[in-house]
C-alpha cells in the first residue's frame, strides 16, 4: 500500500496515501481499540457543521483567504452529506475530552480541502488542520457544542416517540373504557377499576415524561463555541466570536445561544446529566408499563389474562404453541440498561477537573445510545405492541365476579370490622361476600345490589351513599 | 406493665395500657426492625394535616359527627406540634406502601381523640381509627400526598442553601477578579484564566442547579388525596372528594392540586425519581467544585496551593499542623451517598405493578436522606468553607509565569508546529518559551510583550491582533 | 454549665466540664451535622479494642510507662462494654479519613484515663490523646483496621442468617416436593414442576451467596495496624510494628495478618467493595425470591394463589380482610437499597487518591447499614414469611390441568409444527390439549396417558419414551 | 430478489432464496433494532459448539439419525470457524430470554445441514430446527450455558491482561524503588514514601482483582445443559442428559460440569452478577490508579510533575505541545462505563421471575462489552502507558525537601502539640521546618540530622529511635 509521511511533535508516521486522515487521527486509532465502534455519524455531522460554520466566520472577517475557506466549506458539506464515513476512524470511546475526533476531522477537511483546491493530501500549507480548519476554535468549544447539536436532534425524535406513545395509550384507554377489572394493590385482589382508567393512566405518565424530556432542550441550546481552551476565548478573534453562534444557528436551524459564562459551559456537562436522568425517569415509567403488560398478559391458562398482546413471534424452541410477551420484555431490559448509562453519565460528569471534563467520550457514547435504545424501543412498543393489544373482557368481569375486594364497597356500610370478618370468613370457606352477607343478613338483597355496582365501584364516591344515610336515621 | 388487649383478622394482642398506638402498629414494629430509624418526624407532622383535612371535610360534610371531628383534628395540631413522636413505632422501612405508618397514625390520633372525648384508650367505638380517622381516606392516597407535601417543605429549604452557596461562590469570583492563574484542562498547564471567572463558574452552575430542582416541585404538587384505594375513589364520598384538597391547601399553605388523573396519581412515583435526579445531578456538579478546590488547596508546599480553604479542625493524629480540606471532602462524601440513592429510588420508583408501588417506604426513606443530607452538607460548606476561602495570589502569579501554555497565545502568530517545536523545546531545556523565542529571534521583545499580557489572554480574542495584521502585511 | 478550655492548632474552644471527648471531637461536632447519625457502637468497640491493643504493646515495649497503659488499656475495656457512648459525638458521615472519630476516641480514652490516674479532665500532660493514647498510630491505619474488624463481624452474623434462609428453603423444598405445579417461563404457562423444586432451587441460590460473602471476609483480615499514615510505618517503632498485630489478634480472637504491602493496604479500601459486590449479588437473588413468592401468593382470587404466605398484620386501613405480602416486598426494598449502597461504595472507593482513601467514613456508614438491613431482612424473612408457607396443592393442580404448556412433553412424539398447531387450536377453542388430540386421533388415549403423567414430567427425560420407541418402529 | 416462503404459527413469510436463517430469526431481526449490534460472534461460536455437542449426543444414543447429525455437525464445525457470521441477523439486545438467538441458530444449522444433504433450503423435512437441530434442548438451557463459556473464555483473557498489569507495575515498582518523594494523603503534605512503595502497592491491588476476577470462573462451569425448559430436563432423553455435559466438556476442552439443581441453574443468573461484581471492584481499583498517574504526571509545571507518562499523540488542537494523560484517563472512562454496566446487570438480574431470567440479552450485551472494554484498556493501558512511565527523581526531591510533613518524624521527640506549633510557624513564615527548629534551640543539628534522614522515613520506626532514649535519660 502506498503512503505518504506525517510528523507531529511524537514523530514521523506513515499514512496510507488515499486516506483523508492524518497522523493524530491515526495515532488515536492505535492508542484506542476500546469500543471498536466510530464515532457516531450524527455526532460527525454536528462538527461538521461547526466547522463549516467556523470557516465561514473566520472568512467573513478576514481571518481565512475565501478559497481556503469556500474548500473548508465544501468538505464540511460533503461530510454532512454522508461522505467519507471511513475515513473517521477514531474509537467513539477514548481518551483527551475530544481531542482526537476533533483533529480527526481536522484532518479529514483539511485533506479534501487540499484536494479541492487541487494540492496534494498531506501538503498542509494548502490548508492546515490547525491553523486554518481549526482556526478560532479548540476541541473544548466544539466538542460540547457538537455533543449539544447531536443530542437535541435525537431528543426532538425521541419526543416524538414518547408523545407517539401517548397516544396510542390514550387511545386504548378510551378503547376499554367500559372493561371493569380487579384492581390490584400489591398483587392482592382490591377493588374494580376499568381497563381503560389504566391505559389512561400509563398515558398521563409518559406525558409526564415527554415534558420531563422536552425541559432539558433548553439547556443544550446554550452552547459555547467561541470560549476555546477554557472558556476565556483566548485566540477567538473578537468578530468571531460575537458572529460565529449566529452563522451556526442559520446552519442548524437550531435555536442556539452562545453562554453568558462560558467558563461554566465549558467545564461543565451536567446538561448532558438532566438529559441522561430525564430518560431514566422515563424508562422507570416505561419498564414499570412494561411489567404490568406482561403481567397482564400472563397466562394463558394460569396467569392473569386479561389482556392480550399481539403475537409478533413464536415464543419457545422447544414448546410449541408458546407466545412472549418479548416486545414489553425488550422495554424493561432498555430500561435497565439506561439505568446503567445514567450511572455511568453521572459518574463521568461528576469527575470534571477545573477548567475541563475530560470523559466527555464516554459521557457522549453512552448518551447517544441510550437515546437511540429508547427511540428504537418506543418504535417497536407502540407499533408491535400497544396498538394490538386486546382486552379479555369476560375474564375481567369472571375475576371481579369472583373477588372478595368488592368487601370496600360495603365497609361504609357495615364498618371495618365486620367487613374484615365478612372477607376472612367469605375466603375460608371458598364463598361469595354476597352470600355470606345474606346469610349473616347484615344487608338486604336490595342493599347488596344497589352498593355492588361495579361500574359505580370505579368512580369517586361511596357506593349506595343514599342508603348509608337511610341507615343513620 | 399494664396493658391492654386489641384485636385484629390475625387475633388478639397485648398493647401497653399508656400507649397510643395499637395493634396493628404493633405489629408492623414487630415485623420490621429494618433501620432501627422511625418514620421521619416531618412525614409525621405531613401526614397528621392529612388527617386534620380529611376530619375536618367529613364533619363538614356531615359524616363525621362534630365532636369525633374535633377531636381527632386536636389530636392532629398536638402531633403537628410535636407530641407523641415515641409512639410513631414504626420503621422507617417497611412493606406495604405505608399502611403501617397509615395506621400508626390512625391510631394515635384515634386514641387520643378518644382521650379528649373523656373515653379509655383502645376503646374505639368512640373514635375509630379506620371507620372515623381514616374515613374517605386509603393508605394509598394519604401516604403519596403526604410523601410529597413532605418533599416540598424539604426541597423548599435546600434551595436555600443551594441559592446561599451560588451567592457565596459568586462573591468570591468578585473578590478574586483580578487573580490571574493557570488554566488546566486534563490537569496539564493549559492557558491563563481568572480565579475569579473560575468561582463565577461554579456560581453559574449551581444557579442551574437551582432551577432544575425547583422544576421537579411542580410534580409535587399535583396530589391524589380523595383516589383512595386505587385512584377511583372508592368511598371517598363525591362532596368530601371535591373539597378535600382544598382544605389541606389551606392547612399546609402549600400551592396543591387535586391530580385529573387519580389512576396515575396513585400508582406512579416518578415525581419522586424526578426529584431525585435533579438532586443527583446538582450534587455531580458539587461534587465537581469540591474536587476542585482540594486540587487548588493542595500542599500547602508540595501541591498546587493556589487558594486556602479555613482551617475548621485539626487534621491529623499523627501528623502535626496538618491542616486538610474536610468540608469539601464531606461534600463529595454526600454525593456519592445521594447517586446511590438515586440508583436505589428509581430502581424502587421502576417496581411499581399495577394500582400501587409498594416500594414507597424505601423511596421516601432515600429521598428525605438525600434531600437532608444534601442540605446540611450545604450549610457546612457555604459557612465553613466557600466564605473564608483565599487565594495565594502570589503562587497563582509564579505559577502562569512558570508555564509554557502561553505559547498558545503566541500561536496565531507563529503557527501551530512552530509553536509546538518551541513549548517542547522550553520543556525539555527547562526554559521559559519568551527565552526561546527571543534567541530563536521568533518574534521580538515589544511583540511579545504585546502577546503576553496575562489578562487579556483571560478575555475572548487574539492576544496581540494588531500585530498578527502587521505581520500578515 | 460549667466548662473547661482546651486548645488546638484553630484556637482556644470552651469544653463541658463533665465530657470526655475534648477541642477535636467538638469542632468535628460542629463542623459536621450530616446524617445526625453517631459513629456505630461497633466500629466504636473495634477501635477501642486497638487502642487496647496499641497500648499494651507500647507499654510491653517501654514506650509508655505501665501506669498510662494500663489506666488507658481499662478505659478500652470500659469503652468495649458499652460506656461512654453518648461521648462519641461525631457524625458518622465526616470530612477525613476518620480523623475525627480516632480523635473522639483518642480523647475519650485520655480524659477517662487521666480520671483513673487521678487527674482533671482535661489536663493532657497526665495521659495525651495523640502522645499517647494515639502512639504508634495514625488515624490511617487504626480506622481501616477497626471497619475491617467491625465488618468481619457483622458478615459472621450475616452468614448465619443467609444459612437459616437456606435452611428454611430447603425444608420447604422438601415438604413441598410432592406439589406439582406449572412452571412458567416470561410468566407464560410452561410445563409442569414441583413447587418443592423451586423452593430447592432457591435454597442452592442462597448457599451461593453464602459463599460469595464468606470468600470476601478473607481479605478483611489482612489489616494495616502498624502503617501509620501512609503506610511507611513511620513512627511506629519497630518492636510495636511486630507485635501489635498479633496482640490485637488475642484481643479479638479473630485470625487477623498484617498486611505485607502496608501501602496498598492503607490506601486501597477494595476490601469493602468486595463484600459491597456479594451483598448486592445476594440481595439481586433474595429480590427475586421475595418476587417470586409475590407472585405466586397473589390473589388470593384473581391472581395466581399458589402458596399462602403467612399473614403478619392487616393489609390495608380501607380494604377489609387485606393480607399483603410485606415481609416479601421489604425484602425487595432492602434489595433496592443495597444496590444504592453499592453504587455508593464503589464510587467512593474509586475517588481514592495516593495514599489514602478519604471517603472511608460514607463508605463505613453504608457498609454497615446494608450488612445490618440486610441481617435483619433475613430475620425477619424467615421467621415470619418462609417458615409459614402454605401451598395450595388444590389450586396448583387445577392450573396444571388447565394448561396447554403439557403440549412439549406431546411434541417428541408428533413434532414441534403439529404440536403448535394443537396448541393454537386447545387454545382458540378454550378446549384441553388432550381433548383435540384426541378427537384429531393424533395418539391414544393409552399413549397420552403414559406420556402426561405430571410427575414424570417434572423430571429429566422424554415423557413417553418407551412408546417414542414404538411409534419409530 | 427471489425468495422462499416459510410458515410459523404467526403466519407466512418471505425469506430470502439464499438466506441460511428462515422465519423466526427474520420476525425477530424485524421485531427487534436496538442497539443495530448482532450476536457476539463469540456467543455464536459458544453456541455452535453446544449444537454439536447435541448432535452428536443425539446421534449416539439413537434419537438422530447418523447422517443428520453429521451434517449438522459439520455445519455447526463451519460456523465454529466463522462461516456465515451475516446469517445471524438478530439483535444483540432482544425480548425473549434468548429464544431468537437460539431460533437463528437453529435454522441456520438447518439449512446448512440441509444443503449439505442435498437438499433445498427451507425444506425441513430434511433437517427440522427445532425437531432436530434443537432436540433435546431448550433455548432456557442452551443460552445460559452459551453465556457461561463465552464469559470463561473472555475472562481467561482479561485475567492474562490483569497480570501483565501487575507485572508492569511491579516492575516499575523495582525501577523506582530509590526515589523518595513526598507522600500525600487528602491531596496534602503527609510524610515521605518512595515511587516504588507507590507503584508497588498499585501491583498489589491489581493482583487481589485477578484473585477476584478469577474466583467467579467457578460458577460459570457448572451449567444447565439438559435442563431443557424450566430445569426439569422434559424432553431431554435420559441419556441425552446423562452425556451431553462431557461431550461438550471435549469439545470445549473446559472444566464443565451439569449442574446438580437444574432448576437453580435455569432461572438463576448470580454467576454473572458475580463476574460483573468483580470486574466493577477491579475498575475501581484501576480508576484510582489511574487518576493518581493523572495527578502524579500533572503539570509539567504549574502541576506536581513527579511522573512523566510516554506521549502516545498530541494533546490539544489549539494549545502546541501539550501532552495530555489521554490513556489514563480512557482507564476512568471505561470504570465508570463498567459501573454503570453492572447496575444493569444487577438490576437484569433481579428481575428474574419463577422460572426464567428473562432480561439475559442485556446481561450478555453488557457483560460482553465490559469485559471486552477492560481487556482493551488494559492491553493499552500497559503498552501505552505504564511500561513508560519515567521518573522526575530531582523534582521529588526537591518537594521532600521543601515539605513540612517531615515534622512527623520529629514529632515523637518533641510531642503532638511543639510539634504542631513548628510546622504552622514554618508555614507562616515561608521557612523550612529545620530551620524554625534550630532557631528555636528544640533540637541540635546532629539530632536533626538522625531523625530526618528520608530513605529511613520511609520504612517502619521512630526515626531516631535512639536518641528518642537519650532525650528520655
Amino acid at each position: 500500500m502506498e503512503s505518504r509521511i506525517e510528523e507531529d511533535s511524537i514523530g514521523k508516521k506513515e499514512i496510507p496515501a488515499g486516506a483523508y486522515y492524518g497522523v493524530h487521527s491515526l495515532r488515536a486509532a492505535e492508542n484506542f481499540q476500546i469500543t471498536d465502534l466510530n464515532i457516531h455519524p450524527r455526532l460527525v455531522r454536528s462538527l461538521a457543521k461547526i466547522k463549516k460554520a467556523a470557516a465561514i466566520t473566520n472568512s467573513r472577517i478576514g481571518l481565512l483567504e475565501d478559497s481556503r475557506a469556500e474548500a473548508i466549506s465544501q468538505a464540511c458539506d460533503e461530510v454532512i452529506g454522508g461522505a467519507y464515513r471511513d475515513q473517521f476512524i477514531v474509537d467513539a470511546v477514548q481518551g483527551g475530552a475530544g481531542t482526537s475526533i476533533n483533529m480527526n476531522m481536522n484532518e479529514v477537511l483539511a485533506n479534501r480541502a487540499i484536494e479541492i483546491l487541487g494540492g496534494e493530501k498531506g501538503d498542509y500549507d494548502v490548508v492546515h488542520p490547525n491553523n486554518d480548519v481549526n482556526m478560532g476554535q479548540s476541541t473544548n468549544d466544539v466538542i460540547p457544542t457538537a455533543a449539544k447539536i447531536t443530542t437535541i436532534s435525537m431528543l426532538e425524535e425521541v419526543v416524538e416517540r414518547v408523545e407517539a406513545l401517548h397516544e396510542a395509550l390514550d387511545e386504548k384507554g378510551d378503547e376499554f373504557d367500559e372493561i371493569i377489572k380487579m384492581g390490584r394493590t400489591q398483587l392482592q385482589d382490591a377493588v374494580p377499576i376499568r381497563l381503560g382508567q389504566e391505559f389512561k393512566a400509563y398515558a398521563t405518565a409518559v406525558r409526564r415524561d415527554r415534558r420531563r424530556i422536552e425541559e432539558t432542550i433548553e439547556d443544550l441550546k446554550v452552547i459555547n463555541l467561541g470560549a476555546t481552551a477554557v472558556g476565556t476565548g483566548l485566540n477567538a478573534d473578537q468578530n468571531y466570536f460575537d458572529i460565529v453562534t449566529r452563522v451556526l444557528k442559520d446552519i442548524t436551524a437550531l435555536d442556539l445561544t452562545q453562554a453568558e459564562d462560558l467558563i461554566d459551559a465549558t467545564q461543565n456537562v451536567d446538561a448532558f446529566v438532566g438529559v441522561s436522568s430525564s430518560l431514566k425517569t422515563c424508562v422507570s415509567n416505561l419498564s414499570k408499563i412494561a411489567s404490568d403488560l406482561r403481567l397482564m398478559s400472563s397466562g394463558p391458562r394460569t396467569g392473569l389474562n386479561e389482556i392480550n398482546l399481539p403475537a409478533v413471534q413464536a415464543g419457545s424452541s422447544i414448546m410449541p404453541g408458546k407466545v412472549n410477551p418479548v416486545i414489553p420484555e425488550v422495554i424493561n431490559q432498555i430500561a435497565y440498561h439506561i439505568m446503567g448509562s445514567d450511572a455511568t453519565i453521572t459518574k463521568a460528569a461528576e469527575a470534571g477537573q477545573l477548567e475541563l471534563n475530560v470523559m466527555q467520550p464516554v459521557i457522549m457514547y453512552n448518551l447517544f445510545q441510550a437515546i437511540e435504545m429508547l427511540r428504537k424501543g418506543l418504535e417497536t412498543f407502540v407499533e408491535n405492541c400497544i396498538k394490538g393489544i386486546e382486552a379479555n373482557a369476560e375474564r375481567c368481569e369472571e375475576l371481579v365476579d369472583s373477588s372478595v375486594g368488592i368487601i370496600t364497597a360495603i365497609s361504609p356500610h357495615i364498618g371495618y370490622e365486620t367487613a374484615a370478618r365478612i372477607a376472612k370468613r367469605a375466603l375460608d370457606e371458598d364463598r361469595s361476600v354476597r352470600e355470606v352477607i345474606l346469610e349473616e343478613e347484615i344487608l338486604d338483597e336490595a342493599k347488596l345490589e344497589k352498593i355492588l355496582n361495579p361500574y359505580e365501584m370505579t368512580e369517586p364516591g361511596i357506593a349506595g351513599r343514599d342508603i348509608l344515610n337511610e341507615e343513620e336515621e
